[in-house]
């Protein structure tokens, strides 16, 4: 493994910004944070077979291990700033290397987010990301915060991710309705090789939502932690929640189930007042982003989901947080 | 692998700071980062079989995967503040995490580092560290900083780890002088399993030192690259090298080779103008660490190994930088 190949081959690359005053290539980073900001933190690893299968493109292995820890820093509503990178290899495949690199670096300038450090070492292939942001003073949203009478919000559509780790026969679930159209397995496709981190979405929340949290988990056991932390419980309409044409088009009513327990989606679900509704849905439409009212945080514990008769649904949905 | 088990072990014994506005819990940890201070990060990974050796303790494993991570923070003089925690585990053995934990929050706890985030998934046995500390403004020690005049010191006794690799058969190296007597191979084989990053030293050294490095790729090589970031060169004096009684005991003369160019040693080498020699010692001898001078930084580039009188030495050598 020849380190410093590869680490020049990544640093010649990496872009840089003003508050990074020593990059790549010194015992660590020397970083600059701003006043009056906290600094925001998170660490996810994605290992072959596990977060995703062999054979994967390596432009999408790159740019998804940065999307999921945006993911995380869009939760709290920080701006990102900084990365480390920490990159195991069976072998120095500089080819392989090359493109990871352009779909990392591609995600990363979409954000200004700069790499600033890491590894590269000999193993089984593993990508380690922590990504470091930065959040006013006070400002940053949280999973402890949710209050009894919150609306209950998710951006997007969630469950196409599932949808295509479920017609590639990764994970069980539903069947099809029929045969499966090219196009909407590329449209389910490209959601769970290239899903979007809500930077913006998270910013925008800022001062409106009360708690928030990324839906990686799927948006039933992910609202469950909101409701644990919080000491609050949660009633979902599954009627709500939001599909995308070509879910529905594939799975018809069984896409239900995808997008209320399906993981790897990297939407947002978060709660604010009811009397922001229209603030909120201002917002997000600013930065691009749609979202949906889909429950309510009530008294209690755990998440309850309700179909349009306002009834538990049949079966499919545990009881979740 | 049940994430949330295991992270809610890890998240009731890891201590916590008053800057730590939000630990292990949410999407991703929030700290308040002091003003007048540079934020430093750095990432290393251990792996299986690359790193250490499969069945190695995973009280050693938790200790060193964090040690390598503060050494190079000893390397730019900065505080130890949080750190984030990324471990693959090919199944979810609890008593595993616990004494990898053992080991982990020990030396964590000796340094005032507080785990703040992470994540615990499914893979190959990896662990991959991301530590954060601060330094003074424009205090920080770097590769770059070296100047021609220079007194080259190194900390400790390297080449211990070194020796316990070739004397367990991992990296080929000189054959030990004779028969090796446990009590020389144990300590040998502690320096490997639990380096002792230095970070008193690195504390110790700013206002002092031009330039520093840690030397777990061997002294020769990680002062190669302090001349090469510096643009200078250096001349290290191979009989100036400090070696332990034990590494002398087991290898004799064929010490000299493991003490320049063995790795895993996690010692600072760093320069310093020749006028503050006895401050140097001082300051090191305040915070219980030894220190050497082994040689001076010159014109040119590359390092060059010189013996007694001064002349190349015969072989085993290369020329680094």
């Amino acid at each position: 493994m020849a380190e410093f190949d590869l680490i020049g081959l990544i640093r010649e690359r990496a872009a840089t910004r003003a508050d990074v005053l020593l990059g790549i290539g010194d015992d660590a980073a020397l970083l600059q944070p701003p006043p009056g900001h906290a600094l925001v933190v998170t660490a996810d690893t994605l290992n072959e077979g596990v977060h995703f299968p062999a054979g994967t493109a390596a432009a999408d292995i790159g740019w998804k291990a940065l999307a999921v820890n945006l993911s995380d820093l869009a939760a709290m509503g920080a701006k990102p700033a900084w990365c480390t990178l920490s990159l195991s290899l069976p072998r120095a495949d500089v080819a392989w290397v090359g493109a990871f690199v352009d779909g990392f670096l591609d995600l990363a300038g979409r954000h200004g987010i700069a790499l600033v450090g890491g590894d590269t070492t000999r193993g089984p292939l593993s990508i380690g990301v922590t990504a470091m942001g930065l959040v006013e003073q006070g400002a940053a949203l949280r999973r402890d915060r949710a209050r009894v009478g919150d609306d209950i919000w998710v951006t997007g559509t969630p469950g196409e991710a599932a949808g295509a780790l479920v017609l590639g026969g990764h994970v069980p679930g539903p069947a099809p309705a029929g045969e499966v159209a090219s196009s909407a397995r590329a449209a389910l496709d490209s959601r769970l090789a290239r899903p979007t981190p809500r930077v913006e979405a998270g910013r925008a929340l800022l001062g409106l939502a009360h708690a928030c949290v990324d839906i990686s988990d799927g948006l039933l056991a992910d609202l469950g932690h909101v409701c644990a932390r919080s000491g609050v419980g949660a009633e979902v309409r599954l009627d709500a929640l939001p599909a995308s044409a070509a879910l529905r088009e594939v799975f018809g009513d069984a896409s239900r189930v995808l997008q209320a327990t399906g993981g790897d989606d990297y939407e947002l679900c978060f709660t604010a007042p009811a009397n922001l509704c229209e603030q909120v849905q201002l917002a997000l439409e600013q930065v691009g982003v749609d979202a949906s009212r889909i429950g309510r945080i009530v008294a209690g514990q755990g998440v309850r989901a309700l179909d349009a008769q306002g009834q538990p649904p049949r079966a499919g949905y545990e009881h979740f947080g």
